[in-house]
This record gives C-alpha cells, sequence and structure tokens, in this order.
C-alpha cells in the first residue's frame, strides 16, 4: 500500500470513528438534558455498545499496518503539516486504547452513566451513602484504566494524560505549588479588606428573561444560534456534538442572575473553541481541541477576564438593567460590578470567585490523588472534604450536597481532569494578556460592544490549528513565552489586589 | 452448535441490533425536536453510518446458520410461544434485508436526512420546486429497494410489507374500495346536513396553558411521565426510543385548542401501546409492535372513539373550561363537542373529521402508486393533488403547504406507510367494539373518569403480545371475528349519520 493510499484510509476510519463517537456525545447530552428517568438503564445499555464500538475502532488493528506505512514516507517531513499532525496523534491515541480491554471500555460507560443518574439523586437528596457504592467502582474503574494504560511516574499520570496530553502528576503538583504561594498572600490581602455583603444578586430575576438575556448575549459575543443550542441541565456544560451543532447547558437561580450569566459565559469560551476549530479537518485531531486545559482556558477567558471587565459592563449594564428594571433599578453599575467581583471564600466552586477559585481545585487534586492511592477510602471523603474546605478555605461546607456531592465530574468518569480547570486559567490570562498587547486596549473595544476583534485572534492563534502543536508549544507561538502562572497572579493582583 | 446455543446467541445478536437501531431513533428524534440547523449534513452522515451499521446486523450472514440450528428443533414446535415467534419473525426480516445492499440502506438514512429539511424549509416557503428534486430520489431509492427485496404481485407490495406484513396491494385496494362504497352515502348524508360553523375552537387558547392541558390529560389516560416526554416539533409523532423512554412531540396553535389537543391524543394513543409492550421481551419480536396498522388503530382509537365521545368531555370539558375560563366561559358541553365532531371537508389531513379522514388516505395511496410506477411524474403531483382534492373532497387546496408538503412521509421515505392509517381506523373500530362488549359501557366509565379498564383490556388483548399472532389473527382473537370495514362504518354511522 503507498503512503497515499494508506493515508487515505486511516482519514476514512479516524472519521468514521468521530462520527460514531459523536452519536454517543448525542446520547449524552440528552442524558443530561432531555432522557425520561425510566430510560436510564437503556441509556446505559446504549452508551456501553457505542462505547464498545468506538473502542473497537480506536483500536482497529488495520491502524498498526497503516501508521507504518505513513510514519516513515515523506508525506510526514513537515511535523506542522495536517497529515504530519494527524499521524503523530492517531498513533497516540491507538498506542494508549489498544492496552485498554474492550471489556473495560464497554463497563466504564455503563457504570459511569449509572453512577451519573445516583449522582443527581444523591445530590437532590443529600444522600452520600446511596452514591458512595458508585464512586468506589468509578475509582476502581480508573485504577483499571491507569494500569492498562500505563505510566512512567505515578498512577494518576495514566488519567491525567487523557485530559492534557504529556502533562505528569510531578509537574501538574509542581505549578500548583508555585500558583499557590503566590496566590497566598493575595488572598490575605483581599480577605483582610472590609466586608461588603452582596445584596444585589440577591434580588428577584425571573428565569424566562435570564433566559432571553443570556441567549442574546451569547449571541452578541460570537455563539452562532444556528450551530447550536442553549439549555437547561442539572450542571452546566457544553457539548460539540459535530460541525454545526455545539450544545450549551446551563441552570438558573431565580434569585441569582449571577449563576446563570457566568454559567452561559463560562460555557460560551467552549462552545466558541469547537465552533472555531476548522471544519474542512472534523474528524481528525487538526480538528480536534488541543487539550481541556486549552479548552478550559477559553471558558475562563470569557467568564472572567472578558466578562467581569469593566469595558463589557458598560456595553451591557444597561442592557441588564433594562431586561430587570424591577430588582436594577437605581442601582449604580459599580454597585453592581462590586457585587459580582466580590471575594469570599464559599463552599461551591462553581460560584467561587476568581481570587480562590484555584484553591478548590487544589482540593479536589488532593482528594482524587488519595482516592486513586487508596490512601483515603470512599466512605471517609465527606469528611476528608469538609476537614480541608474548612484548613483552606475557612468555610465548612453545611450538607454534602454543597460539598463532595456538588459535581458530577467523579460520577462521569472524569477523574484526572480537574487540574485543567487551574490549567486553563494560568493559559487563559497569558493568552488574554498577549491578545490586549496585540489588538489591545481590550477593554476599551468591549465598552464599544466590539468582541469580534478578540474572538477573530483566538480564532488565529487558538481555535484553527486544533492539535497541530502540543499545547506548551501553541502556548509559545502565541504569547512569546512558555506557560507561566505569573501572568495569571499579574491579572489577579491588578485586579483585586488594590481594592 | 445446539439449538438452544443456537437461539441464546440470535437473541444477542438482535437485542444489540435493536439498542443499536435504538441510538438512530434518538437521531432522528433529536432532529425533529431539538437539532440546530447548520447540523443538517452532519446528522445525515451520522444517520447514514448507523443505518448502514443496523443493516450489516440485519444481514449478519450468523443468523443463517443460527436460524438453521433452531429452526428444526423441538424448540420452536408451540407456533405461540415466545421462541418460534422470535425464530419466525427474526426468519422474516433476515431474508427481507439480506436482499438490500448496504450501499442502497446507508443512501436511504442519507438522503431521506436531507430530504426533511429540504421539505421543512420548502413547506415554510411554500416552494414545491425546491423539493421535487428530493421526492424524485426518494421514490428511485424506493423503486430499488422494492425491488431488491422482491415482491410477488405489485411492485408496491415490496413497500407495504414494511410496515403491515403480508399485506398486498391486492388486498388492501380491495379493503378501500368496501370502505369507500359504503362511506360515500354516509358522506352524503353528513354534507346534506344544514352548515355550522365552527366558531369555539377559533378562540384564544394560549399555548402554555396547552401544553399544561395536554400533558395533565396525557398523565390521566395512562402516559408514564418518568418513562417519556411531550415536545414541539414541527409535525407531530412518536418514537419509542427503548423501555421507559417513550416521546411525543407535538405542535400547537394558540387560536384552535383542537390541533394540539386531538394530536396528543393520536400519538398518545401510539405511546401507550409502546409503554405496553412487554419490556422483558425487549429487542426481539415479542416486544415489538405488531404493524403499524395495529399501532395506528391504537393512536385513531384515544384520538376518535375516547377522545369524541361524550362520556370522555363529560370528564373532561370542566377542566378544559376551568384552563380556558376567558374563552369557554358560558361555552355548553353540547356546543364544544359539536365543534370538535364537526364534519367538513378540508385540505389538511391530521385537521380532518373521522368521516371524510380516509378519503386523504384514499389520495395518497393513489398518488403514490403513480408515482412509484412512473404513471405520474414528480413535477406533476401539485396539480394531481390538487385535482383530486377537487374531485374527490370538492376542496382544492390554495397552496402546496396546504397540499403535497403537507405530510413529512414521503421526505422521510415511508412509501407504503399512507394506508396503515385506514386500515388503523378499520381495526380500531373493531378492537373497540370488542371491548366495548367485554367491559362496557365504555362511555358511562369515560363519564366517571375511568379510562383504565380499556387501557388495561388492550394490554390484555393487543399490546402484551408484541408480534406473537400475525395481525389478522390476532384481530380474530381479541375481537371474535376476522377484520372487517363494517365494524368502522356503523360506528362511524351511529356517531355522525344521525344528525
Amino acid at each position: 500500500m503507498t503512503p497515499d493510499a494508506a493515508y487515505e484510509e486511516m482519514l476514512r476510519l479516524v472519521r468514521e470513528e468521530t462520527v460514531l463517537a459523536s452519536c454517543l456525545e448525542l446520547l449524552e447530552w440528552d442524558e443530561e438534558v432531555c432522557m425520561p428517568r425510566n430510560a436510564v438503564e437503556h441509556r446505559a445499555e446504549q452508551r456501553a455498545l457505542l462505547a464498545g464500538m468506538v473502542h473497537d475502532r480506536e483500536t482497529d488493528p488495520r491502524y498498526e499496518e497503516l501508521l507504518a506505512a505513513v510514519e516513515g514516507s515523506p508525506l510526514v517531513d513537515d511535523p506542522g503539516a495536517p497529515i504530519a499532525v494527524n499521524v503523530r496523534e492517531i498513533r497516540r491515541t491507538f498506542d494508549k486504547e489498544r492496552r485498554v480491554p474492550r471489556r473495560l471500555a464497554e463497563e466504564w460507560a455503563r457504570v459511569t452513566a449509572m453512577a451519573q443518574q445516583a449522582w443527581a439523586d444523591a445530590r437532590k437528596r443529600d444522600d452520600f451513602a446511596s452514591f458512595a457504592p458508585w464512586l468506589e467502582r468509578v475509582f476502581a474503574l480508573a485504577r483499571e484504566r491507569a494500569d492498562a494504560v500505563g505510566y512512567e511516574g505515578a498512577r494518576y499520570d495514566g488519567l491525567l494524560d487523557d485530559y492534557e496530553p504529556g502533562m505528569t502528576t510531578e509537574r501538574v503538583t509542581a505549578l500548583f505549588g508555585q500558583l499557590q504561594s503566590q496566590l497566598v498572600p493575595l488572598v490575605a490581602t483581599v480577605r483582610g479588606a472590609p466586608e461588603t455583603p452582596r445584596t444585589i444578586l440577591a434580588r428577584d430575576f425571573p428565569v424566562e428573561r435570564q433566559k432571553l438575556f443570556v441567549e442574546a448575549t451569547a449571541h452578541a459575543l460570537g455563539f452562532d444560534p444556528h450551530g447550536g443550542r442553549l439549555d437547561l441541565a442539572p450542571h452546566p456544560f457544553c457539548t460539540a456534538i459535530g460541525p454545526g451543532d455545539v450544545r450549551i447547558a446551563l441552570r438558573y437561580d431565580p434569585r441569582d442572575v449571577a449563576q446563570g450569566f457566568f454559567g452561559m459565559m463560562h460555557e460560551l469560551g467552549h462552545a466558541l473553541y469547537d465552533q472555531g476549530l476548522d471544519p474542512a479537518h472534523y474528524g481528525t485531531p487538526m480538528g480536534d481541541a488541543a487539550s481541556l486545559g486549552l479548552h478550559e482556558s477559553q471558558s475562563r477567558m470569557w467568564e472572567n477576564l472578558v466578562g467581569r471587565s469593566d469595558g463589557f459592563w458598560q456595553y451591557f449594564y444597561p442592557r441588564l438593567r433594562s431586561t430587570f428594571f424591577e430588582s436594577l433599578n437605581g442601582v449604580a453599575m459599580e454597585s453592581f460590578r462590586r457585587d459580582i467581583n466580590h471575594v469570599a471564600p464559599g463552599p461551591i466552586r462553581v460560584d467561587a470567585d476568581e481570587v480562590t477559585y484555584d484553591l478548590h481545585i487544589v482540593i479536589r487534586l488532593e482528594l482524587e490523588l488519595a482516592l486513586l492511592s487508596g490512601d483515603l477510602r470512599v466512605g471517609e471523603l465527606p469528611g476528608a472534604w469538609n476537614e480541608l474546605y474548612e484548613r483552606r478555605l475557612g468555610v465548612r461546607p453545611a450538607n454534602d450536597r454543597e460539598g463532595c456531592l456538588q459535581d458530577i465530574h467523579w460520577a462521569d468518569g472524569l477523574i484526572g481532569y480537574f487540574p485543567t480547570y487551574t490549567l486553563g486559567n494560568v493559559y487563559a490570562a497569558q493568552l488574554f494578556a498577549a491578545a490586549d498587547r496585540a489588538i489591545g486596549p481590550l477593554d476599551d473595544a468591549f465598552a464599544r460592544g466590539e468582541f469580534e476583534p478578540l474572538l477573530a485572534w483566538l480564532r488565529e492563534h487558538v481555535h484553527r490549528h486544533g492539535m497541530r502543536w502540543p499545547v506548551p508549544e501553541l502556548i509559545e507561538r502565541a504569547t512569546g513565552a512558555p506557560a507561566d502562572p505569573s501572568f495569571l497572579v499579574e491579572s489577579l493582583t491588578r485586579r483585586y489586589g488594590a481594592s
């Protein structure tokens, strides 16, 4: 077989595999947003079947032969060209996935489907005990998976690599350490400032009007309404079903406009990345996101660096005030901004302010490392969780609903995923600073309602490249410097340190 | 291989095939109810891939070997036992589907996905010309399919058999002829009666309140709200994704409460059948509906024989009036019932009264026979459609939106499907008469809000049997007589002839 023919066949296989996986994405979206309760077992069967079939294709032995035919050839001479990128990434995934037995892949899908339902029920009833056996099974499967795919240093490396290719436990703990040491004095300063209670957000914000405002804002920031949709779900998320189909799900609180709004801003960042991938490369690594950390950098950028800025609200606050005229009548923009940028440690990660957010992640990393190693037993999780919150953030969750039952991630099998949130914050600050230098001042553009220049810069330097470069290289090319948490600390200090 | 082992393996294969097909059902449901516009091409790829995979499994050569091992064995001695039923039906489907080339199955899925989108756009803009090339392609594929599966009499038999196993063009035209000859005098009587314009329904019925009323009524009649959902779609339909997941989609008109309400009653009949199939037999013919005609008998029964009855409204009219108190204040139940049971030929099938409904089907049968044979060219369809409506019903559609663009069926590849509506009416009247004899008078039970006895009778005599018997045998067992259109004519004459 010629290298050209082998590459063509490889593309056909990988595209078909992606289309099949995209059917699984729809099953998962539907499960969160639409599915009736009694369908849970049948949905688990559907997911297990498709997951097994996707796994069969990921590990199709034909890849070995096709990769061998292309890898030595001149087709892959230019490492930044689509062919070389696709071959490199297909090789990486293939070498990894073929080590995972089909039984494990199917079991993973089946157990996480049931575990998510158990989590949702347990969270509703604040009943950790009913979820504990499922969490046990998920972590057991995670250990099996890590051992199957293999790792050089810590077992956790084998999981982390699924979300942030090439990242290791050692590097992530080092990076978190550096960040923590720079954040501690900042948090101390902020906590030393006089307490100003948030009163504006605790008013009436009718959900139907919140939805309208949120959808109009998403559209104004560049979300293509014909290429996606916004829905309700118990936990906010964004999923890319395929080209022209990127879906955001949100939850709203009728007494807190910030929850739905910043949920949207966060998921919007993900959605804009997905809508910015090159559809011509759909189904191949060149058309896929580079890492979850980079994905998260986009969500955190729109949520915090855009959505909490002065310029943003100069443009949007009059719109917000006319939408919620009863509650915001006479409320100055500065008072509103003080409320939304209020720093106060709390028990809920998704409600956390920018300054304390990364401490929520540090706690989760510590706990999932301990659960994985077995140093912490599942039954001990609620106690350990609450203790760490008290020690690090000075708050003790009132119950498990606002403690260890708050996140869907572990129920969904996402172990090794949490660190990507903080990596995202690090990348976001650095990319935003670079965009500001190149096309800024962005704050002035935002005040004029101009968000397209930032989006265009991100499309040019981040989105359209897919997996062309490993993330550290992409960051360096886009910003001129290696990934460095100082940009995040600088950004937080500038915006929160002076108050 | 022992017959027992062969049967076990056959069940595993057929169940897996059903679960895979159920993923396709979800893709199709989502396409109608949720999917953003720009996803149409990707969705077509997804559907084509899964349809091809389902087809591969339907035609898996292992069935031949497994069937051979079971068919001669004592396992199938009792023809009404689940094993024999499953073996009989798996053989029938296998012999048919393996004659359809994989390319055709994939093309079918791809073309109908695009054609449905083209139909929706064409219908919106009343632009038949933009839909015509798609209709051309669909009929060309239908011819290919009929030729591939084969037929003894007419080519149309090869399509009809997909929806009503064993039914032939000859029998269906004979049956339609008999029915038509009995209906003509009835329609003449009714049309001779003085005209009473429908005024009550043309008032304000806020859609949000319609939804609440429709959902509460569906629940009161036996729809399990945790095993399904109700949504909006451009064309009403019901789909069974799997056990615990039966979904109804409806359209509402804020000026006509009957549209959404009777749409629900119709789809509810389908949903109750699906929710009444035995989940223990899910994925096998014993757990599947016997035919579309029988399915339709359930929808038409709840829509017309239950939903238009005096007893039904004695119970529900006070509830309807308190929901729409502004519009129904002072309106007597009898006036309301006269409006909903008003007989007047019109251009729209789904709005048609019971008496003229079957004439809409006769027209469609005639046209699809002519389109299939080529006697009628696609470009001539709008003219032929309008002419037949004028001739048979005395109404000329004002445009193609209310003419040949009104139904999704052909766009979805459903050729040979329309006759099952009239077969459904025939079966419905006969089954309802039998239930009334056995447990009636049903009308008195309805007036007391008791719908469970009818549902229980249907569960016992129809739903739980799945494909146990061919439909003619099921009808005879349930009602004591072979299928006979006189029950329908008698029912219509009794209720409409006297006015």
